[in-house]
């Protein structure tokens, strides 16, 4: 099989690393490569922030909960940005710019940017025998993500990505097979969807009795259930609304 | 330079394609190597619908105003999905969950996992030497497109994805230079950022002076002015929300 798609079929999230520091040049790789994705109408509306500041990085980890966001070779915030877009606009040109800028669509446009780029740069990374894991957990307190880095209006933080040489070697977790989640022409039929999920319970049921840490009995929909019914991050909303986004 | 690193850096999108159909077996790699992209708490919170119906596919390059949406070797749209993660729940559980189902931060969690899905798609079709391009331009009328593929709430089209032989090699696009869109522990200085943009649209002026068709004089930062003080897809906003998405 081709090695570019052997690295994507291999993904497998890190959550432990050496101590080894990234090197200029793989940050610089990484950083180009997530630039050169795929871009709404040219607007490549994000920004990266790199965390380095010891003291930064262990609020981060306070914050997420995760000791790798704090230990791991770099630390990548990804941020949905649309204030760059607006910086030569005159005062007139931005009054006129607050309906897209405040709007869903463009909350959606810069997510995306932001998205596709992370994921580009987690390819590079693993491109390069790198491990990388999203953080999400960030969004945990958002507010005090957004200050620690002093984001302007329309810059929200989305999520981290902690990237490193790996420490260990974890299995490959299961994902949910085509016939969950593609379909043709149409939504797919809720009938077949439930067979599918049927099917995936049991495949991910062998594999957390199987796999060599952490085992536990568990189905994926109990696992989304539980999930779901607990009330989580109910301020993501209201602070978008304060950065001048997702507004109408 | 390591091929998989040379793939993410040498992108295009492709806008022509030949007819020739993506054979079944590059559709099932490209939407297996979608599926091994990271996720937000295991959730996989998105649907794939690849399109082969003339007629829907004529609607859609309608709804697009682009020629390559019909004529490519397949086509796809990715949808954030938070409907498959409910199917097992009964209605007490439904009731408690709709504060997550709802709320930004699951809007965000589905957005981003589509999108990461997406870009890895992406990156597995151009490492099969297949050319794509991202239709944000489905979303002109998304509530149409939303019809014509029966989705449930909880279910939304972002973006499609032409996806073929490449008919034809344009110049590779610019991007923002790293300094332009990262720094470290902090949002970067908007001196620094104007700086870059001025360099960026020297960048970009030569770019578009020399590509080799669609010539014209312009800069990055006026058509980022052009762009945004033009009302853009109003509707996707309150459309999300009749979804029951994103809605606190």
């Amino acid at each position: 099989m081709n090695n570019q798609i052997e690295t994507l079929l291999s993904h497998r999230s890190i959550r432990k690393f050496t101590k080894k520091k990234l090197s200029n040049e793989q940050i610089q790789t990484i950083l180009q490569a997530a630039s050169m994705a795929s871009t709404s109408s040219y607007m490549m509306a994000y920004t990266i922030i790199g965390v380095t500041d010891e003291i930064k990085k262990e609020k981060l980890a306070s914050i997420s909960g995760q000791p790798y966001v704090k230990e791991n070779g770099h630390l990548l915030i990804f941020c949905a940005d649309l204030n760059r877009n607006t910086l030569f606009a005159d005062q007139t040109d931005l009054e006129k710019m607050k309906v897209n800028l405040e709007n869903t669509e463009h909350f959606l446009v810069a997510t995306i940017d932001a998205s596709l780029a992370a994921q580009n740069a987690a390819i590079a990374a693993e491109a390069l025998g790198l491990g990388i894991c999203y953080l999400g957990s960030i969004r945990n307190n958002i507010e005090e993500v957004d200050r620690l880095l002093n984001l302007p209006n329309y810059v929200i933080p989305l999520f981290g990505m902690a990237i490193g040489e790996p420490d260990y070697s974890p299995e490959k977790k299961p994902r949910l097979p085509i016939d969950a989640f593609y379909s043709e022409n149409s939504y797919m039929d809720e009938k077949v969807t439930e067979k599918s999920l049927n099917d995936f319970d049991q495949t991910i049921a062998s594999y957390y009795q199987s796999r060599s840490s952490n085992n536990r009995n568990d189905f994926w929909t109990d696992q989304m259930k539980r999930k779901l019914i607990k009330p989580n991050r109910e301020d993501v909303g209201p602070y978008t609304k304060t950065k001048k986004l997702n507004k109408s």
